[in-house]
Parts: structure tokens; C-alpha cells; sequence
């Protein structure tokens, strides 16, 4: 495995760069990147962010003013690719022509699936987020470089990705070292207020009506299994989008007692996306594989299509076997 | 203002306490009472632990097996009082007896209306929490006598306080040294995982049924001022004690666009305890003041002796007058 320095001195003695991370973006995938491309501009490098596809709304206030192109819009000849919280190489979010062409490729990830696809890698499957494995990166890249690069706004978007992959520090992955970063990135000019502002409180009035509603449906069996129901009439008079539920599903299982939660979703007439979740012992993933779904042990989900009264039976049949 | 050596000469030269905290009891007002219980009894001093009002059910793990005391069950001559978290007198929760036979009245706080009403003060209004202010007395105590104070059941007393005051690290009065304490207190054996299970996600199933009727209730006034009303009927319908709605009042100002948000419980007909809540300018405490109530600049409390809907009322009056 490569060590920092051997990718801190590959970047030193390079000068193209296309940086970018996995589809679907998140915190950390921005945070890392964004944090890497202001480095390298700051080393005066050429450096292009490149992305095919659309950052979410609660991550605008971190990329305003920055130039995030489509894979098409960029020209970079003889670059290197760095790849950032992204877990194997077909989910880089650029053209194959991009991957393909560019001389070498870094990656830097903290992905436990992440099988060191890269020429130079630095992966740490035990660090809370990519964004703590970029911070190590600056810190050693501001020693041998003598130039601070950890200035405000590279402590706001590491800042961002380390609370987006923690559960702002409630998962068990904050460790130690996340809080000592975390205390260096508010000294460093962290605009910690901003980022929970923006990422954790900014719902609207709307969402809260709906998770009202969902609540009022939330419904207990055998103590150990939870459900919520959302149909497409709740969603249409909140103008709630069917892609804005995800937050809702952890109230499934964080009651007490419960084992598993269950938070099924009408997309639209028979058609019943389901998710699952489990607190200590049940596989959800084999049970969301019955119904030809899948995902990870405490985590995945399935689609169903059938009306949700149906669904939630049949799923609710196949979890009570498993209890 | 007393310094933190001048108590820890105090504690060293005595032999008899009384520790307690404020009515309603949260994670602080424990966390920070328990880290002082603890250390006494490792310093081998007399201790009791007097508290006259109901423990949260989410705090229960925490003080499992501690014998905590009502006021009457306290005989102890010549103590010294030590008052944790509280921000005034009349707010202790011990009888007048317990509080005017004290030979002496410690007061460690970080509430904004505290008028250092101790013989001797610790009070810091920019802290997170007491529990950092115990963490700060605990390191010092910790290097005059040689002992080290905090172990890792004080640790966790104290990551308790300091994630219950600051929503687990979200509010504005989490600082760079909020942070340096969590780090250590991880270092000393703090069980985060346990504490944030406990905390944040074992509430019981009615719990969450009520939080859905409250928020039934959300009701939005300028898309600045938002407000949930929880009566006095719903708590029962639900088998919910009045001290267990901490978790509901964030739900007030945690949407897009809302300044202040504003928690109404009914305790008792005519008796409405008022939560409120504020974003980015508006000083809260001085409108809890208006009401008798107090706290801090983001975060403050007060009781109306009315009905739901006039305390609501009166209450909505005040905010609107400063957004
Ligand atoms: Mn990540
Ligand atoms: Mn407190």
C-alpha cells in the first residue's frame, strides 16, 4: 500500500490534474474532492473537477462559485486522475475516456470493499471518512510543502464530509482522531455552523408535516419489528419528492426493542419500495434478496409491486421468520 | 469570580457534600452531578446524591446503581451544597432546608442568567455544557491530587452532558475544546456507543407515536417562528412523563428558513412549560426573562401560568417582535 508521502511527492512533481469521486454525491465525496482541488490550485497546478452528475441541494453552499464540469467540458491532456471516497473503479463518476486516458490514477478512500484499484493508493477501511483521510493528506502536504494548505475554506468541506459519513459523530465510526480533526478544522476557520445549518436543519416545513403523517402510521409488531407507511397521496399534498424519504427510515428502528425497521414507500400504483433496517442480529439483506433486493446486513432494500397494504404483509411475513 | 483552584482547595479541605442539580432533570444536570459524586467518593469523602424530581428514562443507564436521594431521606449534618447545572437558587432541586442548612453553596454552571448565586462559583456562560466545566475541574483535581479522576464511568457521566447540551456536537456552543474533551473522554474509556443508543435511540414506541401527534401540531407563523403544542392529554393517551420531550424541541427550528422554534408543554391545567429555540440572532433568553424564565442566548425556558393556546399566544407575541 502506498504511504502518503510517496502520493504527496507524486502530486509535487506533477502538474495535470482531474479530480472527482463516486455517482450519487454525497458530504464526503464533496468535501473530499472540493478539499483536493483548492490544494492543488493552491500549488498552482492545472486542475480540473470533473462530475456526470447533479449535486444534491443541501450541498450548494459548498460548491457556490466553484467550476464543476461534465466529463465532456473537459480538455485536460496527459492528467492524473485522483479518486476520492470512491469504492472501485466503475463507479468513478467520469467518462471511460477519462479513466482510461489519464497516466496515472490515485485513490484515496476509506471504502471497506475498496480493493487499492488505483496506481498510488491511501486506504484506511477504519477512518470515519475520506475527508479524515485528505485531512492527514494536508496536514503532511502542509509540512513538506511549508504553505498552509488547511485554510477556511478547505476546513468547511472536510468538515462537511466528516459529519455527513459520522452521523454528525454518532456512528461508531467517529473515533478518537475524528475529534481531533474536527477540534483542528474549527481553529483552522470551519464554518461548523454553516455546514450543520445546511446539511442537518435546512427540511422544510413540509417535511416535517409529512413525518407526522408517517409517524401516525408507525405500527409495532411482537415488540421487535416496526413499520412505517408512506403513500403517494402523503407525498403529492406535502409536494414531498419520493427521493427525500431517506431520513425518515432510521425512525423505523431506533425504538426500543425494536430489532428491525421497516419504512415501505409507494413510487407509484403497485409499485412499493421497501427498506430495511436492523439493530443488532437480523440479516435484512437476506430478507430484501426474497423479493429480489439486496444490499448490506442492517441495511438494504427491495421493490415490491403490490399495493402497500400487501407489501408491508408480505415483507412483514418474511422478517417475523427471522425474529 | 472564584477559580477553579480555590474549589479544589475547598473540596480538599471538607469532608461532607450534598451534590445536586437543577428541577427536570437532563443529560448535564446528571452527567455533571454524577462526575462530581463519583470523584468525591474516590477522594473518600461523604457524599449524597439528592435529587426531588423523576429521572429521564433515557438516563437511566447512566445511573444505574447509584443510590440518588429525595430530600428527605437526607440526614447529613454540616455539609457543604454543590450545585451542578443549575442557573439560580429557587431552581435546585432540594428542599429550602437542604439549601439553607449547606454551611456552604458551591455553584458550577455555564447558564447565561447565573448571578454566581455561590459562596463559591465556577460559572463559564461560553461553555458547552457544566459536564466541560466538570471535565476542566476534574483535569486540574486530577494533577493536584495524583489521582486520576476520570475513569472511564466519569467519562461517560461527562460525554453524556456534553452531547445532550450540544445535540451531539450540532449547536453553536460546540467549541474547538468541546471537541479536545470528547477526544480525551473517548481516550478514557467513554462508552460513546452506549451513551448515543441510550440518548438518542431508545425512545419507546409511544414516544415516537406522540412525537407524530406533535407534530401534527407544527404551526409556522412569517415561515420564521415555528411552534408545537404538546397537551397535557396527549402525554397521557401516550404514557409519556413530562420530563421525557427534550428530543421534540429541536423540531421546532430545525426547518428551512426558521429562526426560532418554540416547544409548548402542558405540565398541568393552567401551568405550560415553554422550550425555545433560535438559529443564527435571535437571544432567546431574553424573551424566556419577559416570562420569568432564563438560559442561554440560543436555547431558554419558561413557565406560563395560562392555557396552551394563550401561553402560545403570549409567547408568539414576544418573538415576532424580534425577527
Ligand atoms: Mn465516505
Ligand atoms: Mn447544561
Amino acid at each position: 500500500m502506498t504511504n502518503i508521502n510517496n502520493i504527496i511527492d507524486y502530486i509535487n512533481g506533477s502538474n495535470d490534474f482531474v479530480v472527482t469521486s463516486h455517482i450519487s454525491p454525497d458530504g464526503d465525496n464533496i468535501g473530499s474532492t472540493l478539499s483536493m482541488y483548492y490544494s492543488l490550485k493552491k500549488l498552482g497546478k492545472n486542475v480540473c473537477y470533473v462530475l456526470d452528475d447533479q449535486m444534491p441541494l443541501n450541498m450548494q453552499f459548498l460548491i457556490e462559485g466553484v467550476e464543476i464540469l461534465k466529463s465532456s467540458e473537459c480538455d485536460m491532456k496527459d492528467y492524473t486522475l485522483i479518486s476520492l471516497d470512491c469504492g472501485d473503479r466503475p463507479r468513478i463518476c467520469v467518462s471511460d475516456e477519462i479513466k482510461d486516458n489519464a497516466v496515472k490514477l490515485i485513490c484515496i478512500d476509506h471504502h471497506a470493499s475498496n480493493e487499492a484499484f488505483g496506481d498510488l493508493n491511501y486506504i484506511d477501511v477504519d477512518a470515519s471518512s475520506t475527508c479524515e483521510l485528505m485531512y492527514n493528506v494536508l496536514v503532511r502536504m502542509s509540512e513538506v510543502n511549508n504553505i498552509d494548505f488547511i485554510d477556511a475554506k478547505v476546513a468547511t468541506a472536510l468538515y462537511t464530509g466528516l459529519v455527513t459519513d459520522t452521523g454528525n459523530f454518532a456512528y461508531s465510526n467517529t473515533h478518537a482522531s475524528s475529534f481531533e480533526m474536527a477540534k483542528e478544522l474549527l481553529i483552522k476557520g470551519a464554518k461548523k455552523d454553516t455546514v450543520i445549518q445546511n446539511v442537518f436543519q435546512s427540511n422544510p416545513y413540509n417535511y416535517y408535516k409529512l413525518l407526522g403523517e408517517a409517524l401516525n402510521t408507525l405500527d409495532i409488531v411482537d415488540g421487535k419489528v416496526a413499520s412505517i407507511s408512506i403513500t403517494k397521496e402523503m407525498l403529492k399534498e406535502n409536494a414531498i419528492s419520493f427521493n427525500d424519504l431517506d431520513g425518515i427510515t432510521p425512525y423505523t428502528r431506533d425504538i426500543q426493542g425494536v430489532e428491525v425497521g421497516i419504512l415501505i414507500k409507494e413510487k407509484k400504483e403497485n409499485e412499493v419500495k421497501v427498506s430495511l433496517r436492523s439493530k443488532n442480529y437480523v440479516n435484512v439483506s437476506e430478507i430484501a434478496k426474497v423479493f429480489g433486493g439486496g444490499g448490506h446486513v442492517r441495511a438494504s432494500g427491495c421493490t415490491i409491486f403490490d399495493s402497500v397494504e400487501n407489501a408491508k404483509a408480505k415483507v412483514l411475513e418474511q422478517v417475523l421468520k427471522t425474529i
